[in-house]
């Protein structure tokens, strides 16, 4: 019989964010990671890995293992007594060169306390700067099927609940096209942790897939200087959603995170316009579906 | 005796944005400003005026008179039993094109119930790409001086607000120089309505002359893509304070305010670089002077 240590879950996720950025760099052709070391003076540490290539302008792939005692702010967050903790997961935000590749996020992660609690989240969502209807299909039937080796109807629980996290209400917009998002999956949904483990390690071993076809299909397109400003626009939004709304970001600002690793993230170069509308028909036909519920993977 | 109706109020902050919008178009030389009027279905409106100049990359002088029942939250972050309000101000934020040029933002505002609560707020800060101490202190002197018209202590007491309030958390830096920040005050201060609204005006009218001065001395100035490239890594800065501490921000988002009105304090290019270290010496020390309760009148 198996025994599913933290240790094992920590070298899994050492050797997904390796292999991300081995095949990474082979995508990009020319970029090289680097890499950043840390340890956070309260335990445990991390590896930071960025890229700034040729068709990967900025990309991280980040590793992280922190544990020790749990400050009082995460304890009052995760609603858990103060207890010690162990924290650990690879998170990865890419921002191709090209406007027509789009951006892409993911994470995978675990958490454990010495009192016995434990869950896994995680996610993976997809932000195209021009949505192409075929890849945003492609994108969620591979999700479809890596959510389907954990139970029936988990591909749709955890596609609402991307589309209901990355939205914009003030843009009243969604980030872009969605993906899964989960959060304190354990044996209280009726699975256990071997099961979670599996279902984690299909969404970590996803990523390369399909951000790979995507990338190989669109990487290569002519693109104009109107296509180049709506790419810098629709990473304004990027930036919207990341400083206002997300969790993970507030969380690591106001917990002292590692400020460089957390805000790896941001585009390498915005613009922000006055009252900007869509004009052309592929920013029209884009912004009409950056809306929550549609069903992709059985779209037209 | 002058009777200080809000309708006066009303029309002295008006007035203030023509005359500013006509001094920065003959500040920038070429640039005009695009003028969008809206109203708010609630009650009241404004007119939000945008520059994309020679001089002046992206600049927005706003005016709004809203009222109408006050929206329950915004009665819960007052402390105000809901009741009927009229909020009015002028609000301004420049980004020059020129990285010698610094960034401003100005704001004065006036609240009132119809219950007889009022108060006065507002202020003026400086965000320097570059900074110049002589600009700094000239600034914070005239600053000074439409304080000292109010009473003894305004200088200080709103100058560590603004040192305070312009404060980036995660970076352990101010947003810029600093300036004065204010927020209600009215005769609980010991100051009548009349003397409160003086002060204010003094603010108002200093923004020209302050502002103008600076912006001839250094617009003409040379420059090199470096300080171009520190410009919009000064500028993401501006943006993390906006979009994650700003208060003004985040009660405009969270109230469904004018988002395009909101936001046209995001600078027109930004860029974000991992780990980005000042190693010339313009922006080693421009980063040494970016804290708190420096004495710009008094220094050197």
């Amino acid at each position: 019989m198996d025994i599913l240590t933290s240790q094992v879950i920590i070298e899994w996720f050492k050797n997904l964010q390796n292999k991300i950025c081995s095949a990474l760099e082979h995508l990009d052709g020319l970029g090289k990671f680097h890499q950043d070391k840390w340890t956070r003076p309260e335990g445990g540490g991390g590896r930071t890995r960025i890229i700034q290539g040729e068709h990967i302008e900025k990309g991280g792939v980040n590793f992280s293992a922190v544990h020790g005692d749990m400050p009082e702010v995460v304890a009052k967050e995760l609603g858990l007594p103060a207890n010690e903790f162990l924290a650990t997961g690879v998170s990865i935000v890419l921002h191709p060169s090209s406007p027509m590749v789009p951006i892409i996020h993911m994470n995978v992660r675990y958490f454990e306390t010495k009192h016995g609690h434990w869950w896994f989240g995680g996610g993976i969502d997809l932000t195209p700067h021009i949505i192409y209807e075929d890849d945003t299909q492609f994108f969620h039937q591979g999700l479809k099927d890596a959510c389907d080796t954990f139970y029936d109807g988990a591909y749709q629980e955890y596609k609402e609940r991307a589309d209901n996290y990355f939205y914009i209400p003030h843009r009243s917009e969604t980030r872009g096209v969605g993906g899964i998002f989960f959060d304190r999956i354990n044996s209280d949904i009726g699975h256990d942790k071997s099961q979670c483990w599996k279902f984690v390690q299909a969404v970590g071993s996803s990523f390369l897939p399909l951000y790979s076809e995507i990338f190989n299909r669109r990487y290569t397109m002519p693109h104009d200087a109107n296509h180049k400003q709506w790419q810098l626009v629709r990473r304004g939004r990027y930036v919207e959603f990341n400083l206002v709304y997300d969790k993970g970001t507030k969380f690591g600002l106001q917990t002292n995170g590692r400020i460089e690793s957390i805000l790896m993230s941001l585009p390498p170069q915005v613009e922000y316009h006055y009252n900007y509308a869509a004009q052309r028909e592929y920013e029209v036909n884009t912004q009409n579906l950056l809306k929550k519920d549609i069903d992709w993977v059985n779209y037209r």
